[in-house]
């Protein structure tokens, strides 16, 4: 009654699933089984059979009609803002086209063993996995190979491994042009919050803000040079240091908006007026900046684009095509609003 | 191999899939074919078998440790903002204790045929379905019955059909305690602002505002009540009116923090201080409240809760049981912060 899953090698390709249970010494329903995720397999075969199907280049063909309703996994690292929200519309949309449902993970916050939510991943069969800023290892990135399901990282933390498709956004030139908008202000004396230093986003901004200082024959002062979480309360802790040193800097370049409203924050509680004392650039442009007065000057980070991207390349993937490029990093954009101006004086 | 899909009736139950192949002239792959939410059954056949299998009371089995990995659908009218994401993680708490993945949709954003939608749903076979002040007819819960998915509603919009499982928080009792802290500080002229008319907690939360005022001794101004949409623009524009009035309220209690945000914004504008010359109550404490100085006075709504107490009906239903309580109010909690204070003068 249920479509067989026994699938066929492609063509071209000499492995099949009756070769490899050969070279294995198992059955076809074992290898079978390990293709499909199920639990009821040895471990010590599973590794046999997987190491099998990834070095004999096997390829199962998806059947897209099958009775197996499509899903698409959607996994972040930690889900706990309206950026989140973006990703998830993003993939929502271009999942819709697909005719596929999104299955949603958090792993930072999850209360599940993370290698037990690997397990249930597999046997659910996704059509493909987007990750963002959420990590595989080695050995995941293998199992998820060697039963073709395809995996798309969206602005991974560190430098993703070589042939793994990957969205960003143009982190360098948002910093670049941040800056150099501060700097057409008249200000020589910008501050720049970032993420966390393992982000490789953080880091690629802080070197546009230094691009843009060193080309501006500005010399780059360490001290105004800080790195820490991308939320309200590490914008507000390093502003209300960077605010309260004697040779205070005149503008902010905040790595997110959040952090901006924090920086915003210390300002207010300094007696500093935005942008008469202070002007402040943010980033991502969130709908929160349109909440607050006065509106945020920051570089718009396309994330729901980035999300979809991220989505139609694992579609692509899934149906056994490869996309036209495997590393997209969309165009950011300076949004010029009321928070930046000249400086006083 | 696989687990067999054919149910058996539930003891006492005289219904079984063979009965109403029989009753409905059809096989009983087809009636099969109907609870699994298989396409390939022509409309007017399913509409008969769905019916005859509502009828009988037929309660299929659920083989709880089948190889289909588990699915629990959360579906939004609407997901803008860090209300939903609250929600979601909610669910997603109460899901990973179940060991489920939880599947997301958004209807009122999302680019997909609501027919179409609901279809592939069914096709998912889901453990059961989270509705988040989203509406099923008549015919999608028939559908639903007919293949044992529970189905469990937070925040309906409007008043839940009998014995349709809801979770939602004590409006009523929220206006109630946020208006009568407003009358304690000795303000006289309350304003409010809620959500849609339509909205069924909306108008909850209006009438613990008039139960206060009344017992208060307080009349109810009919132009300070106001209806709008629950997002920052609709708190704005109510606020300016009713603050560019020439007797203004001394308070607003705006029926959500992104109101109260609109609200604070339209202050400003004026030149008016809070609290000092208008004091703000808001609704749901999501972390925004944090981000903005002065803290904002809301009232408390327990969303991530209020989610895992509707996933936990969910799955206590999908085991055959009934839940303990099939309408549960979770209670609500005024928090007071700065933005309130005794009226000038």
């Amino acid at each position: 009654m249920s479509t067989s899953p026994a699938p066929d090698p492609e063509p071209g390709h000499p492995a099949s699933i009756t070769s490899i249970a050969a070279e294995a010494g198992v059955s076809v329903p074992t290898v079978s089984k390990v293709l499909n995720g199920r639990p009821d397999v040895a471990a010590e075969t599973r590794a046999r059979v997987e190491g099998l199907i990834e070095r004999s280049g096997y390829r199962r063909r998806r059947a897209r009609q099958s009775s197996r309703p499509a899903l698409v996994d959607l996994v972040f690292h930690e889900m706990n803002s309206v950026w989140a929200t973006q990703i998830i519309r993003g993939v929502e949309r271009a999942a819709a086209e697909e005719r596929a449902a999104v299955v949603l993970s958090e792993l930072g916050g999850a209360h599940r063993p993370p290698g037990e939510w690997f397990d249930d991943l597999l046997a659910r069969r996704p059509l493909g996995v987007i990750l963002v800023l959420a990590e595989l290892d080695e050995e995941q990135r293998a199992r998820l190979t060697a039963r073709s399901i395809p995996f798309v990282f969206v602005d991974t933390a560190g430098e993703p491994p070589p042939g793994v498709p990957t969205v960003g956004s143009t982190n360098w030139a948002g910093g670049l042009a941040a800056t150099r908008h501060l700097i057409s202000l008249g200000h020589e004396r910008i501050a720049v919050i970032s993420g966390p230093t393992t982000v490789l986003c953080s880091r690629a901004r802080v070197d546009g803000y230094r691009s843009a200082l060193e080309s501006g024959g500005i010399p780059v002062a360490p001290e105004l040079v800080r790195y820490g979480d991308f939320y309200v309360n590490g914008g507000y802790s390093h502003g209300m240091d960077l605010l309260t040193r004697p040779d205070r800097p005149t503008a902010i370049f905040a790595g997110s908006d959040f952090q901006a409203l924090g920086v915003m924050r210390a300002a207010g509680e300094l007696g500093l007026s935005v942008p008469g004392d202070l002007s402040i650039v943010g980033y991502d442009d969130l709908p929160v900046t349109e909440w607050i007065g006065p509106g945020l000057t920051t570089v718009r980070q396309p994330l729901p684009e980035m999300a979809a991207t991220a989505a139609q390349m694992v579609f692509t993937l899934a149906r056994g095509e490869r996309p036209a490029v495997e590393r997209i990093d969309l165009a950011t954009e300076l949004v010029v609003r009321q928070s930046t101006a000249p400086p006083r004086g």
